[in-house]
């Protein structure tokens, strides 16, 4: 938030009419707005101007105007009396594929006022997106999915507001960053084409437009503003990243990277951006993703082995029995058995140091992370060398992506990167310590990596407090460069490569110790 | 209608999507109507996203598109298959003070299709515009007034639809043209301000809008455009006359004068625009208007008497026995009494012509017109000094505000005029001669008179059948220069000198007969 941005909540003072100027009520408003927001485009809504004359001389020509933009103009969102006293609320959401996060926010002060998570109910439907946009596509299945997620929205945007002591009727503006398959499913806009070539979204830049065409219950005449996508599998939810990183902003080269469903990149600085997005091709096929998310109680999210005694330490959110292990729990996890060498520098078991830890399960090799008597659910909790090798094709891929981005795209080195932000749910989970020990991220001074957090959630609270935030999101739109990943030969040589822990060029990691 | 103008439908190609672009299918729809359009502004309404994947599909890249602007762009109003076979429909609307004008119109061939007439029901509540507007700032009396001329229009749109085998579903457009007041009270706007100094409307340009916030009931995610207005008492009717009459490209001056409730008169050509309007102070109370304007069966309209024999001829609508007098009556009935020296230059009744004709009524002198035993209600038809000196006053102030806004305000002559246009349902029935020879139009050649008829309808429909019309009006709104008619001692002076026959000044008239 700039410090000299003045918000979307202003106090203003409208020309009183007198004889001989025959200029309108709502011309006279325009006027006021316009040169408030130094504009020379403002809308002003249809149901502004019924009780505007009124309205105007009650307030003695005063009045406070909260405002928003769309691709156009700045947009009157209503207008209150200049005394009025009730907190005038936006709402920034995280339209996860898996977890939904509502932020409540004050669009005067542009104070936190309270966050919400739930999970996208969605999932009851289909676990990914693959399976949505099918069921979207049966008679019924789209508006089922956007009811579904609205419904629960409006539900958790009123828990959020009766915790808070607030009320939805004081929220004029609701704005969410989420991928493009989440963006059309909560718009209720056929997304089927998102996934069958040519991969085509229905609509990359979603107009901001009353919340109440999408069944969201704020104030009446209340908008809802999606961040847009670049492509079918680059979703807004990485547009919010980079206003949240101000990656858009940078004097030297940077890099925002999202590990969710799909890894995400966009490289660069306030010159130049270029961006690639992963799931692309048959190498690749749920690359990223298999890795898992989902985290909870007894869920195992840090993992390490002793190098020596091959003593192996777990924890679990909330510290309960373990059930089982989330993403960065399994790159953890990984990183300890390369650097204990229990697996080799090609991802596999080494019998002879895992000893009684590994056992067959099916007939496949499996390391006993937790054994039977210390699990929560009374069964071994076990990494198979199938999962193993899911893990070690994703690891690959996230390295082949950076390296195809940063190296061969963009013609840096990854030293030349001034800052490596990890966002996403997920990414504010990883250690980066194990994620270079496995050869997953490069191999930099410790200080350029920094993790965002929810950058989608950021992005959305920060176009809800900061009123440059919309436009820099349209210049970003304009100006980057989608790359689409070409799975071709150079690619699929260089992916080999980094199947290897940490990878087939040892000099690469210099930092990570030789076992 | 300009012949080049291709109108508000069109059937558009949409470049098919490939791999390696990623546009999404909105903005290769965005894409193709920019380009037939010529445009670089084009807004497309979110509830034709929803489909519009599997309808680009379906249609294979083709389709129908009907269109319409608002003040920031081209909109899309609806799109369709390409060979949709229902004929495209647009409704224009006069909305006068006393009577309604529906037409629809074909958007494709641009043809009218049929026309119908009704009270505007407002009048059960009050006869004119002061009434009206009092009465809407009564509680509740806004909506009342609203809802009762948009049901009287949406029942009549139903009603001439169904005479001419046409579905108001069919129609995608609706465009208006009235007064001020009639505008606000169209569009359920407060009102009150209009007639209270320094005499403030609330919208002087009305947005296009879905007509379904309105409350008209045509096609879903139909639109509506009322004509702007200038001022409280400069309506978007006269802005309908001037695109009509083609005022704002006409190499030579002309004028167009609305003779209706109140005069509104604009002088100008492709150059320039200046517009006044009557109701203007204590001087002109009513003035023009009290001429009254209510025509149906029995009410004479012309009247003519024979400068020899004095004898008198009255002609009625449809022939029917007659009842009373009209405006345009009473014109020809001054001119004749004039002509035939039955009233002197100040407008008063001479006894020893007028004889037998001659009597009075409480005391005051009266002229018979109709006699008892040849009158349709079984009295007299007469008109008293009272109704006279009210016509007097009112042709003088026609003739008043004539010579101020072309001589005071223009500098020009009348002589410099290369068309004297009469707009309004009134105006169409006056008689020029008439009018001249009583002072009220000045006295030049004949064939510089043109009847417009129902100007404010002919612009409304142009509105939908030519879509230059949109950005003329907006122009003309931009370049417009208003005068507030000044009441003032020249003014007074000047008024008083034209409240004679023809004038003070008889050398302004010399085609008008010597008595």
């Amino acid at each position: 938030m700039s410090l000299s941005d003045q918000g979307y909540v202003r106090t203003i003072g409208i020309e009183q009419p007198v004889l001989g100027n025959n200029l309108a009520d709502s011309q006279r408003l325009e006027m006021a707005l316009k040169k408030e927001l130094d504009t020379d485009q403002v809308h002003i809504p249809w149901a502004q101007l019924a009780s505007l004359p009124s309205r105007l001389r009650q307030w003695d020509f005063q009045a406070k105007a909260v405002l928003f933009k769309d691709r156009r103009s700045w947009r009157l969102t209503d207008l209150l009396s200049p005394g009025h006293d009730r907190p005038v609320l936006g709402a920034a959401i995280d339209i996860g594929t898996t977890r939904i996060v509502i932020q409540v926010i004050n669009l005067e002060t542009r104070e936190i006022l309270g966050e919400i998570g739930l999970d996208n109910p969605q999932t009851a439907i289909g676990p990914d997106v693959l399976a949505r946009i099918h069921h979207s596509n049966k008679p019924g299945g789209l508006k089922e999915l956007q009811e579904l997620v609205i419904a629960s929205v409006n539900q958790h945007l009123r828990v959020l507001c009766n915790e808070q002591g607030l009320d939805t009727n004081d929220i004029f503006l609701v704005t969410g960053a989420g991928n493009t398959a989440m963006t059309h499913l909560f718009l209720g806009i056929e997304a089927f084409e998102i996934i069958k070539e040519p991969y085509i979204p229905c609509v990359n830049i979603p107009d901001t437009t009353p919340a109440s065409e999408i069944g969201l219950d704020i104030r009446k005449g209340g908008l809802v503003f999606l961040f847009p996508n670049i492509g079918s599998y680059f979703g807004g939810d990485l547009l919010a990243g980079i206003i949240y990183s101000d990656l858009d902003k940078k004097e030297e080269p940077c890099l925002v990277v999202d590990v969710g469903t799909n890894a995400e990149i966009v490289v660069g600085s306030k010159d130049w951006l270029i961006a690639c997005a992963g799931a692309a091709g048959p190498a690749l096929e749920g690359g990223v993703s298999k890795m898992g998310m989902t985290a909870g109680p007894g869920v195992i999210d840090t993992v390490s082995i002793d190098p020596d005694t091959r003593q192996v330490e777990v924890h679990t959110i909330e510290e309960q029995p373990p059930i089982g292990i989330c993403g960065s729990g399994m790159i953890d996890l990984a990183a300890a058995l390369f650097l204990s060498g229990m697996i080799d520098i090609r991802g596999k078991f080494v019998p002879e140091i895992c000893k009684d830890r590994l056992i067959e399960q099916e007939e496949i090799p499996a390391f006993v992370l937790v054994r039977a008597e210390d699990s929560g659910t009374g069964e071994p909790i076990c990494l198979t060398q199938v999962d193993l090798n899911s893990l070690t094709s994703s690891k690959a891929a996230m390295y082949t992506i950076l390296e195809v981005i940063v190296k061969n795209t963009s013609g840096l080195e990854f030293e030349d990167l001034a800052k490596f932000y990890v966002a996403g749910t997920f990414g504010s989970f990883i250690n980066p310590e194990s994620a270079i020990s496995i050869g997953m991220l490069p191999d930099l001074d410790r200080r350029v990596f920094e993790v965002l957090g929810n950058s989608s959630l950021g992005g959305a609270a920060l176009m809800l407090t900061d009123t440059t935030a919309f436009d820099r999101v349209m210049a970003i739109r304009e100006t980057i460069t989608y790359i689409e990943l070409n799975v071709n030969q150079e690619f699929m040589n260089m992916f080999s490569g980094a199947k290897f822990y940490p990878h087939t060029d040892r000099a690469r990691f210099p930092s990570v110790p030789e076992v």
